[in-house]
């Protein structure tokens, strides 16, 4: 029994305790939080649970990080340099220096660490080197969506006089189609995707200006295609309440298309998902003593799966 | 630059030739033959031509066995004791034994091999173990087609009376449709697929038997729905000379859903591609003297690709 414990309590971490007791060969045994109390009520004292001093004795095979990528920034290093860890940080471009700083605190206490591990980066990463290879040129196309953007719902909500907002990424239909022909040319993601944001603002609050200040926010709306639709609170309440998400990665030339396709009606179950298979291609790093950081890139994709090389031969190649 | 060789000129050798071209650290530098003569003919000693007695002093960095199944079986052994090979072995049923075999020889002469690398098994068999261990079940679906099976028209073109045949392979739609709702239930292949088979007849020659016998081969035909329709020699040669092929490999529950879908006009360049990225792997595997067989399943997938560990964080995670 592989011995899991998970370091934050939020939608992942609530998704991981979930999925958890479905696996055979895992087991919840710890979870590390700020809110101690908070969460044991919540769990009802079902697992053990720490603040950030987890007892020397306290046996965890493998840590959980189920923070966002702010928080990993912090703590990452913390825990990595403790336990065998895996996280899913999707800060794309802060990556690398993440990568370099888990590697250190993991590779100083031989402990082994799969970073990025969800669905992009992650399993997206997978389909973008893979289709990216075998075609021999750029001609890789990631789509997000349709799903709700957490980071763009709270940029959305940090504008004077919303209430609430929630933000769906959308890709462009037609790009897709066009891509999927072959017919392929450099593309940026403002011109692939457009962005719908249900908004709850005060009472009385300037709606045009909420509409103009959203789209015009750098990085997040600036230059997309963006839409925002005022709502009421029961309404958002009432048709908002999920977390779905998905995207396509699409590879092509003239000759030849691949395309992976994810709709997920609950974000933070599939990345949870993801986070406990590479938890036991962690323990199986360690137990090898391949120590330092690593993402789904760097190790053998059977290291996902419990089976044995000739079960694995038999039922997957 | 990476010396390859290709052992076997038929339709993946051909493409290989044809590719290598285009892939800037990699160089064809040896054709290994039983037909020295007519290759050398047909590629006007563009490349240096072997039979099975290779030079020792002649440099090959991997060599790339292009055979079918049935010739893998037969010299897989042979080659793997001389040099790291990159094969597609595709006979599943048959795959631990080969593995066991290639492994052996490939480990005693200190020599790296990658078999079963091509759409499936290979970029399947990837999308198969990463679908299975997110979903920690066994709703994952292969369906083949829409495309040419050799295999299939070469038996179909055993019946007597049968001058030409082509067998599509064609995913059954509405089965495809129900296991994406997520409400899934066991299939087997005859479930999931029809066959189509166009055949040129010998004149006068008894079309009903044709069609029986055709839909009755074990294994092939047997328990299909299987279609047979007559055309003339002209017709063949017209609308059938080409090798399309594809398939979708599904998994999913009620609450996700991943697909993965390829289209390839040609499966020989397809295949041809694959094996190249894979001799990429199996040069960079030698490297790091780890000898003996591997599937695509057990080597990083970042060793498919000439870019360093900080350019494919920047570039693909």
């Amino acid at each position: 029994m592989i011995q899991v414990g998970i370091a934050g309590f939020g939608n992942v971490g609530r998704s991981i305790k979930k999925i958890i007791t479905n696996i055979f060969d895992m087991e919840l045994t710890a979870i590390v939080t700020k809110r101690p109390k908070q969460v044991a009520q919540e769990i009802k004292n079902s697992v053990p649970i720490f603040s950030f001093a987890v007892p020397k004795e306290k046996r965890i095979d493998v840590l959980i990080l189920c923070g966002g990528s702010a928080d990993l920034l912090e703590q990452g290093s913390f825990f990595a340099s403790r336990f065998n860890v895996v996280c899913s940080f999707d800060n794309h471009q802060l990556i690398p220096e993440y990568f370099n700083k888990i590697n250190r605190s993991a590779k100083s206490r031989k402990n082994s660490a799969i970073i990025c591990a969800g669905w992009d980066p992650g399993l997206f990463s997978i389909m973008r080197v893979v289709f990216s290879t075998i075609l021999n040129s750029n001609n890789v196309f990631t789509f997000w969506g349709e799903g709700v953007s957490q980071g763009h719902s709270n940029k959305a909500r940090s504008v004077d006089g919303v209430l609430d907002a929630r933000q769906y990424t959308i890709p462009i239909e037609s790009i897709m189609k066009h891509i999927r022909t072959g017919k392929v040319q450099p593309l940026v993601p403002t011109q692939m995707h457009k962005r719908l944001v249900y908004v709850v603002a005060e009472s009385g609050a300037d709606k045009k200006r909420i509409k103009k200040e959203i789209s015009s926010i750098p990085n997040y709306f600036e230059n997309y295609l963006t839409e925002v639709i005022f709502i009421s609170e029961e309404e958002m309440k009432k048709n908002h309440s999920t977390f779905p998400h998905g995207g396509t990665v699409i590879g092509c030339d003239n000759n030849q298309l691949m395309e992976f396709n994810l709709k997920l009606n609950s974000n933070p179950d599939f990345t949870a998902s993801v986070l406990l298979a590479c938890a036991r291609a962690a323990v199986r790093l360690s137990g090898e003593r391949k120590t330092g950081a690593f993402t789904m890139l760097d190790f053998p994709l059977s290291y996902l799966c419990s089976l044995d090389q000739k079960n694995i031969l038999k039922k997957f190649i």
